[in-house]
């Protein structure tokens, strides 16, 4: 009985968290990058904008505002300078952007965000397919944006997101011996920290819960992201697993957008709402104030019509438990 | 390194579960009770037995067919009896149906089925809303089932559904020590089993793990069923986190259906079709052939067509890795 308190449990509205849980986790919102990238409509930079402030007002404090690839490859992401000088101008917001090679994370290194995220695929299928390079050939990229950004002297971070970590589309099974030994060779290429990814929603918490436990003896507190798309309904347990190995920061995508080209209707990230739920019910902080997150929902939800949405805390909005402890 | 081998991973096309959880569960379904008593429209008998018919051909073996309740306070699940007879004629099927009262449950002696579920709201305000009964009311009414099930010699089971576990649209915060208190109260009773049920989608993956370790040193395995509404999108993890505790027996309605009066919109249990993928990823064995199951939705989701359904698994299908394993 050692676990619970009832006088505890009485004043706050819910049971204490787990002692091994984490107090406080972040959740990075990344549909401005990896949402929009899938819904073929370019957002106007003017809507951006505002979904990145109502986000920060939100509570939000660390965004992925876009990419630096070629404007003709991803048009809808072609306007990421102007959103991350604007992210720059909101104190205490770590601006995140991905980029696929050196010439991108020059780039960003320019931008002045604070984080760049470099995704490598543990799949040699989907390696080729999406950098035509092979895992190998990214480690080695990966070193050489280390040096650039050294000889910089600019202080951004270097993320590597590790995807299709639990499998691929393309290719199928993913090793979990493959993706430790990528692992390690990205943490000796120079990377400041790794996430692993579930890009096309192939996870389920028991692979989750053995691959970040199996993971983390080599990256210690360096691998500290984990990114689950929710095409089959796991993105929230495969987040609850992840959490109780002792993660603590989240990727997710408001109102789910997102995809995947190979799997027509599936949703994207897990909802940034939903999982600002999930850890609010449990007693773990993330800043988020949900009226003003469930408000931009609405906002954004508006600029997207016609185009598939997910997440269910919406619908039925918050418990009154947590409405009369708010 | 001690949970992971490579080449059992290689050949099953999964990591091995860990060694705690269970190999097998069981889903029982009860879309065809908690799903349909929600839906305006009543589906015709013709269709219900094809439905209890291709879910026992696709594998499922514990079916929830109906309600013993006045028919003009549930039109919707009026014949009940028939469909009982009916699941009686298939081999190995454990025939459920809900009981609200010692009159619902003369009806269910009388009516050949192997399981009768007695819900007892743990919020006062939702068992006086739904049975007119305070929850000790409702314990001695469970009192004067048992005895005229052991007067009848009839071997049917007796379970207690103790609804509202979690919280309650109407009462708010419902205290673990009274869920507690009435779950000694019930096997004092003489209830053979117990469940734990979010019937409002007020739990966390947290608060069900908490809850069912304080609960298991008192039933024992006696407490062998997990009913998690997924109307805040928790659903999922919520029975991963009861899995977790050891608990084996899962309800869950196909295409998630049902949902809550107070929460327009809300989807009902988990997906069925979800929960069979989790396991199945898992490595935990349902005995669920997803081909039929997946059929039988799309046939179900044709009959209640204007109907909101639930779910993610079928629009994405099995991830390749398990299509090549099967």
């Amino acid at each position: 009985m050692t676990l619970y308190s009832t006088a505890t449990a009485a004043s706050t509205g819910h049971l204490p968290p787990k002692p091994s849980l984490p107090k406080r986790v972040i959740i990075r919102e990344v549909g401005l990058r990896d949402g929009l990238q899938i819904i073929g409509a370019v957002m106007p930079t003017a809507h951006k904008l505002q979904w990145i402030r109502e986000a920060y007002e939100a509570g939000q404090r660390e965004i992925e505002v876009g990419s630096f690839v070629p404007a003709r490859l991803l048009p809808q992401l072609a306007d990421t300078a102007e959103l991350v000088a604007f992210a720059k101008t909101l104190p205490g917001l770590v601006t995140s952007v991905l980029v696929p090679n050196l010439k991108g994370a020059e780039r960003a290194i320019e931008s002045g965000a604070d984080l760049m995220l470099l995704p490598l695929s543990a799949s040699h299928a989907h390696s080729l397919a999406n950098l035509r390079k092979t895992p190998d050939e990214v480690v080695q990229e990966i070193a050489r944006i280390r040096a650039a950004r050294d000889t910089s002297g600019v202080k951004i971070r270097m993320e590597v997101g590790i995807s299709t970590a639990f499998g691929c589309t393309l290719q199928g099974r993913v090793e979990p011996s493959e993706v430790l030994r990528l692992l390690q060779a990205v943490l000796d290429a120079g990377a400041d920290c790794v996430g692993l990814a579930d890009t096309v929603g192939y996870a389920d918490p028991e692979i989750v819960r053995q691959l970040f436990e199996l993971a983390l003896p080599i990256a210690g507190d360096r691998l500290n992201c984990g990114h689950f798309h929710d095409t089959r309904g796991m993105g929230v347990a495969n987040v609850y697993a992840a959490l109780q190995t002792g993660i603590t920061r989240f990727d997710a995508c408001l109102a789910g957008i997102g995809g995947c080209p190979h799997a027509p209707g599936a949703s994207g990230n897990v909802a940034s709402e939903d999982l600002a739920y999930m850890f609010a019910s449990m007693g773990i902080a993330t800043g988020i104030d949900f009226d003003k997150l469930l408000a931009l929902r609405g906002q954004v939800a508006g600029w997207l019509q016609g185009e598939a949405l997910h997440g269910t805390l919406w619908r039925a909005g918050l418990p009154k438990t947590m409405r009369a402890a708010a």
